[in-house]
Formats: C-alpha cells, sequence, structure tokens
C-alpha cells in the first residue's frame, strides 16, 4: 500500500500515562503527564515536556523537585480528571493519599503502583513547553506489584494514552524478549 | 500495604518501542530505541536519549536528520535484532525495505504503520547520553491504519517494552477517553 502524508502534529504510539506531582503554595498538587522518557542510563535521568502556561511549570522551576506517578487503569476518572481542570481553578491537593520520600516538595500518590521521586537538573525552554531534565533520586513500589523482585506491569496494569483520538487504552501480553528475540533473524540469502 | 524504596535505575511503564533510522556510510542503519517522547505542541519536538557509543549518535550529528519508525508485533524478530548488533559489526542496511521523504539522510522502513521524519535542532551531552531534540517535518503512514482519518493504535498494533525484565508487550484495549471521563469524578464530601 502506498504511504501518505500525515503532517507534523504527531504523536508516540502510545504515551505512558503519569501524573506529574509538584507543590503549590505548599500542597500537593497533580497533572497528567504523557510526554515523559529516560534519556540517560547513569544517572538514572528522566525527560518532560510541560506546556509553560501550567501551574506544574512553574512549581518544578521554584522547588526544583517533581514525581511521576503511575496510576492503575482502575484510577482513570481521577488521572483524567487532573488532565481536565487546572490548579488556577482547581485544588487537587484532596482527590489523592499522598507520602513523601527524602525530597519534601515531591509529592507522591499512595495509590500508584509506581512513583519516581525526581530533583531537576536543568530547564530548557522551547517555544510552546519547558523541557525539564531530571534525575531519579529514589523509586517507590509494593511488594505486590513485583515479579523475582522486578517491577511486573501486568500487575501495575498502567494506562496507555494515544492523540489525537483521545483514548485511553490498557497494556496486552507479553509477546517476546528483548534483546533475545533478535537471535532467530536469518538474512535473506 | 507498605512502600518500598527499588533504587533509582527505574524505567517508563511502558516504553514504546521504535526503530531509529539514520545514514551510515551511506546506507540505512536502524537502532532499537524506546527513549523518547514529545516535548513541544507547536513545532512539534522530540528528545530522544542515545547512548554516546551507538554509531547512531555519531550518525545523527553527521547528518543532522533522523527517522523514528514504529514496527508492528509481526516484526519482533527484525526489531530486536536491530538493538541485538551493532552498526559497527553488522550493515543494517538491507533487513528493510525503506524510503525517503523530503530529507535525504532519514532513511524510513516501508513495513512499520508509522514514521516520523525528523531533523535535528540541538543536542545536550548528558553523562552516558546524548539527548537529541529534533523537529518531526512530516509523519507518514497508509490509510490502513487509519480511523476516520486519524491513526488508529488497534490497526496499528505497536509493541511496548519493559525494562529490566526485558519484556516485549502489545496493547491491549480501548478502556476510556482522555478530556471526558474525568467529568465523571465526584469529590469526598
Amino acid at each position: 500500500m502506498e504511504k501518505i502524508n500525515i503532517g507534523k502534529n504527531v504523536f508516540i504510539y502510545p504515551m505512558p500515562v503519569t501524573l506529574l506531582g509538584t507543590t503549590v503554595d505548599g500542597k500537593a498538587n497533580f497533572m497528567a503527564l504523557g510526554w515523559v522518557t529516560r534519556i540517560n542510563a547513569n544517572p538514572p535521568l528522566l525527560a518532560l515536556g510541560v506546556n509553560k502556561v501550567h501551574q506544574s511549570s512553574k512549581s518544578i522551576e521554584e522547588n526544583r523537585t517533581f514525581s511521576i506517578n503511575f496510576p492503575n487503569a482502575d484510577m482513570i476518572v481521577e488521572t483524567d480528571y487532573c488532565g481536565l481542570f487546572s490548579r488556577k481553578d482547581i485544588d487537587k491537593s484532596d482527590i489523592f493519599e499522598v507520602f513523601y520520600g527524602e525530597l519534601e516538595t515531591a509529592p507522591m500518590i499512595k495509590s500508584c503502583p509506581l512513583n519516581l521521586e525526581c530533583k531537576l537538573l536543568h530547564k530548557y525552554p522551547l517555544p510552546t513547553n519547558n523541557l525539564f531534565i531530571g534525575e531519579i533520586v529514589a523509586a517507590y513500589t509494593e511488594e505486590r506489584y513485583l515479579t523475582d523482585g522486578k517491577l511486573d506491569m501486568s500487575k501495575m496494569n498502567p494506562l496507555l494514552l494515544t492523540m489525537p483520538d483521545n483514548n485511553y487504552w490498557n497494556v496486552g501480553e507479553p509477546v517476546g524478549k528483548a534483546w533475545s528475540d533478535g537471535k532467530k533473524f536469518k538474512r535473506k540469502e
């Protein structure tokens, strides 16, 4: 079939669904964030793109800390609520039960199967968003999400996002092994 | 249940599975890449973290172009092969049928349901990886992956990756609508 050019504003398939935790006026605040990735192996660094108009953008700069929380599929309504409404209009500090690690201004969500506690290293302003580079200082989970001591995505049951159709998806089944299945590749003779 | 601290080297759940396309010595080359995200809305910018030792890192700097290709789940063996072996040891130019858009050094994979053609804007060297910021100049798909004119992930059937368990996963089912389901949220009285 023929390739068609669908323009420039295309997204990653799929995006992870996370809640970005910050502190605003001394209270926990959360926004939905799909634009996040690891970018460095050692130390473990993350990149996030956060629209400059968001309160969370200002709070990360102010406190130089943030958290990345992975909701499970049962938390879809609360998660989407955090994406729908701005801290400027709504106090989101009482939606989730919150806990803290070593950083005093990186609130983390107790009901999320995984929490990354982060400190800000750099900010690069882009045209519409801020690119934040943060270092993971600790990560938190519960025993029930582990298999053989490793996080097990089938137990975590995280959400995925696609845009511009704006669908949330759950994850499927394991279908192969990385750094292994490629050994079966046979070149065409 | 109690939260446990599982250290710092924790990954995003899940990571997308992409093939990063570059040109090396005039030939197409591909490496498996899970560390990629959108970071700016307008213009559409991507961030990628690529280990400095990879040939792809050098090629992006040299040509100032690259592509991000999304393989489908049927391409797991070829995709993993590109992650297992280095261009230093193996010529990967004949694994896939390749096409080009407007940039002469951003090879794209015909069998992938989605291709992003990108030009490099900035490089920020990090301790082990290079952070590349690129702009999407065009995106390519086929009619059969669209529903109502939008990319349909269930038709694309992309792969997901988790580390350090090193599993590939497929995507599940749509389970909700973003910027909509949150309207059902009721605060505790």
